[in-house]
């Protein structure tokens, strides 16, 4: 299989300049201040050692105006969205304990007091969250309720008499849970809880409550404990926190989205309960954004050791006496190669992220806002399922050396594994896109007349032919042809996944549509198809992404590089994938197979380049200081 | 889609007496001894803490007389091969560091001077070895050469004036690599080292090379150092030997398959120093087996919390109201349940590998020898493989509860991983499988006349037309049927299987008839194909495993449930590869839809049944002791 032309040699500086696009002088400050001896990540500390080394390196994060990226300029902020999002990615190629620290204190506590909160809490709370004067938790999954959060269990009770609320959690599971800063440092935590105000629930609502005083003890009325030992990530105190009738003032409420007056009146300039929620979910994406980043961040520096250490290890001798480098063996290639490609790709799939969070305006369209966190939510997903996978790999490809602790890659597997499962757990992350790709089938879910229900069918079939005759006929007219270099078009590519999309998408359609006699049944039987039509949205997402950042690529040697790692992200995506081609007759076996031969011609066609397609990430040098990589 | 009956309700015991079979009152006696408040383990210790807890437990261990098992009766040995083996295995419930520290001492250390010593080192060291008195190490893997033993660096020149081996790390890359017992305890190692004699290597031969003196110090001319923290496993004192020109007697070499007179003659009863080696590798293939074995352990210990979990953990409300149970969901189903049905198939395939082992007659002839060390290397790479994609799904599917270390699943994770790359790494191990079936094709690789060539065509187009004559008819006539009960039928679902075994290992041996011009190029170019045919036997050897596993089982309603379980494994197999089975015309599109359907449609058949199917592994209740399952 002919592959078109690799140049010969590529500078891996123009790789940076490209992966490092619009926010490139704030990544170089950021690397700078992270290949200080102060950043380096140590082997081995217990866990209170970590803890304090971890707070340390916060410390001296808040030194830098990196910080106050993310906050309002009214308030000593500098109003940059985008540039403090990729400042907590950035951190992802270092200790992830700290990315999360770090998450937690700015983004997670710090954004909610910014965006749930009004004007007197900006005023009072802000610069001491930035300058680290005042240490905090954002409170919100529960023992009884991680995923399904529109339903905790804590309660937040006005009580006019005392223009107070009384803060309690009913139950063993409404014990609040995971909760970052909450075992050791934090002071002050924004706890979401059911507002009830005149006897009735207003739904969740975030409150301000202290939980440590000046000496560092629990306040009156709540309990703190520490969820102990964990798989990794073990510089962040996670803990435990429950409220035993625990008063705040009236203030302490975060009303921006809905307010009580003294008397106990509730206000909400939104009507509906759950659409204030999710509005108010909705302005809390960054952490979302940034855990996906950071995931992306930590498996480029696993691939760079495990390349690196692949690019030099031997074993088995050839007949001809030499032995062999372990990255020259097809099978290496395959496990390091394509994950490399998708590690590109997504890599500008998050970089178009953050630049749409950093641009839209605070009035766009209800509809904007709701795409770009269903974006958000389908490459958080993507991101860290892709971590997991290529770290594992990566501890594989290194065999013994990457079981030790020294050579980082053991540490990076652990701390990584549950960004699958937190800031939102991927499989219902995954549902949720598939849920806002279906709103545009939305009226006829609501109304289900036989009359509606023959126009949706109708409509259905004229989509169905709509799109043979555009994407699939497209798709068609390239499988008949036995070019293979059709193969490498990237138009032929897109317009596959583009296809995939529509047809996996107006087929969960259909099945849902049957879904008013048994709700729950229909949608469970359907809940893979379901899943895949998220998958598939994402996967065209980050092809897309990455046919642009390739066009957009000034330097042509560069160019021509991405080029072919772009095919392979394809081409590897519908390999993996071939089954569903297969099955819907968008490609014969013929060309099926060779989608395969392709895959293995560009492993062997960029092999050359490994080192330098991962040196272009510019992972610090202190990060990759592993002595399997020394010989 | 109709599933066969299920029954209504079976007893987890009568499962327990199928999968503890042959053993089964070994078992239990193991299952109780581990049951005992010594054996439990312990989260959060360090590693120093740790490793002692681990030699505590090694020394009650050696009270019993387990550690005899796997020993010749003439030193106080139970000669039971099998009852051995099950006896490491049965480890992998508890904490994984005990059996991999076990299995080093008894298994490769003992294993060795057993199987490559003679009688004065057996009448010498076997007891000692049984009862703890003499700790040792298994010194093979050297830092530069891991996969590839028999191109290791270390020597052992005989020196005839002394009558005397020394022993030597001639360059870093000999240093003695990831020794288990190595860093703190190990007194005596079995060191493999080039023997060389009258100036001329003879190959890897096996040495005993004392390590640490009486009071616990390196003796002189080795050096000692600690691998230090490891992702996992923390309970065994992995480490480092070098060896400076350390003088040990003749008789330090395991001589029963080479001899060093004392004038330095060089004798062997296998001619081939290839050959030899591979002698005396397989004849260490119980460590392999056990590791296989311990991983199945381990993956049935992390099935049983996430399904126990799953089975109560309740997230999301129907529009009924209720909170609906996780495991009612389609897709944490999809997560569990074809890897509990893999688990079982791997089981029972794990049986019949011991039990063929145990049974095997000394002087069988070498070529069912070969088939053993084959199967064993297969299903050690299946088993493990599966043990870290099961007990990362298992983590995932537990949210942020498997990531406490309090809940277990992190430590089984951790300690899990590095099962995949050491006793053979799983990449390499495949490819031997394949090369093992490919010594059918043998005869004209390594003659490649023009005439050798025709006749090669000329079988092979035999081979084809005898091949579609029986398993591809049958399949084929059951696939053009539209009924879909044929999915569930045994000997359609083992055809299948069968036939695909056979078309992948006829095209590999076609493509690498051709490696005479450039054998490297070839090998390498087919690469992912030979992976391939290791893996497809393996699925077989696995299928047909399980099937006669249910055909065997006493208990009608165990066997019915067992049954539909088994065809949870096959279709979920077929379902993961049916790219393949589509490409080459195997199954047609709506079959393979069909096969998915089945999938799901069995996931609900068997969903009811989950917790019965985890208790029926019967893995002692205090290693399941997950806060996490207390609500």
């Amino acid at each position: 299989m002919d592959v078109p032309a690799v140049p010969e040699k590529v500078d891996p500086d123009a790789l940076t300049a490209v992966l490092d696009g619009r926010w490139a002088r704030l990544k170089r400050d950021v690397r700078a201040q992270m290949s200080t001896e102060k950043f380096r990540d140590t082997i081995g500390l217990d866990v209170e050692a970590h803890r304090v080394q971890v707070l340390d390196q916060l410390r001296k994060l808040a030194e830098t105006d990196r910080p106050a990226l993310g906050f309002d300029a009214a308030y000593g902020g500098l109003s940059d969205v985008g540039g403090s999002v990729m400042s907590f990615e950035m951190l992802g190629y270092g200790d992830l304990s700290l990315m999360v620290k770090a998450g937690v204190q700015w983004g997670l506590f710090g954004g909610a007091v910014q965006l749930l909160g009004t004007s007197s809490h900006h005023e009072k709370y802000l610069r001491r969250i930035m300058n680290l004067d005042l240490l905090g938790c954002f409170a919100m999954t529960e023992h009884g309720h991680g995923s399904d959060v529109q339903h905790l269990h804590t309660t937040a009770t006005y009580d006019p008499s005392a223009h107070e609320f009384v803060v309690h959690s009913p139950d063993p599971g409404a014990t609040k849970e995971y909760i970052g800063n909450a075992a050791r440092d934090g002071q002050l935590a924004v706890v979401f809880a059911q507002l009830i105000t005149g006897g009735e629930s207003r739904g969740v609502h975030a409150f301000l409550v202290p939980i440590r005083d000046d000496s560092g003890a629990a306040v009156s009325g709540v309990t703190i404990a520490d969820c102990g030992v964990k798989a990794g990530l073990n510089g962040v105190d996670n803990g435990r926190l429950t409220f035993d009738q625990v008063r705040v003032p009236r203030e302490a409420l975060l009303n921006r989205f809905g307010d009580v007056a003294e008397d106990g009146t509730y206000t909400s300039p939104i009507e509906s309960d759950g659409r204030r929620f999710f509005t108010m979910l909705g302005t809390l994406i960054r952490g979302r954004v940034s855990v996906g980043g950071s995931a992306g961040c930590a498996t480029q520096r696993a691939l760079t050791l495990a390349i690196r250490y692949g690019d030099q290890r031997r074993q088995f001798q050839r007949p001809e006496g030499d032995e062999v480098v372990i990255l020259d063996y097809l099978g290496h290639q395959r496990k390091l190669l394509p994950a490399l490609a998708k590690t590109y790709a997504l890599h500008f799939a998050q970089e178009e992220l953050v630049a749409a969070l950093h641009d839209i305006a605070p009035d766009a369209p209800e509809e904007e806002q709701r795409e770009l966190e269903s974006r958000a939510a389908g490459l958080k997903a993507a991101n860290t399922w892709h971590a997991t996978a290529t770290i594992q790999t990566a501890r594989e490809a290194c065999g013994g050396s990457g079981y030790l602790a020294e050579n980082l890659l053991a540490g990076l597997k652990a701390d990584t594994d549950v960004f699958t499962t937190f800031e939102g757990d991927n499989t219902v992350l995954l549902q949720l896109v598939a849920k806002g790709l279906l709103t545009q089938y939305k009226e006829h879910f609501e109304d289900l007349s036989p009359l509606a229900t023959a126009r949706f069918v109708a409509e259905q079939l004229v989509d169905t032919v709509k799109e043979r005759s555009v994407a699939l006929r497209f798709v068609e007219r390239l499988t008949e042809s036995d070019d293979a270099s059709v193969l490498f078009d990237r138009e032929w590519q897109q317009r596959l996944f583009e296809d995939r999309e529509e047809h996996v998408l107006s087929g969960v359609a259909n099945r849902l549509r049957r879904a008013a006699s048994d709700p729950f049944g229909v949608f469970n039987s359907a809940q893979d198809h379901v899943l895949l039509a998220g998958r598939v949205h994402v996967d065209r997402l980050i092809l897309d992404a990455f046919a642009r950042a390739v066009d957009a690529c000034p330097d042509p040697d560069a160019a021509a590089l991405l080029s072919r790692l772009c095919d392979l992200y394809a081409l590897s995506t519908i390999e993996a994938d071939r089954a569903w081609f297969l099955e819907h007759g968008r490609i014969s076996a013929s060309r099926s197979k060779a989608v395969t031969a392709a895959v293995n011609a560009l492993c062997g066609a960029l092999r050359p380049h490994a080192r330098t397609l991962v040196d272009g990430f510019a992972v610090p040098e202190q990060f990759l200081a592993a002595p399997m990589l020394n010989g």
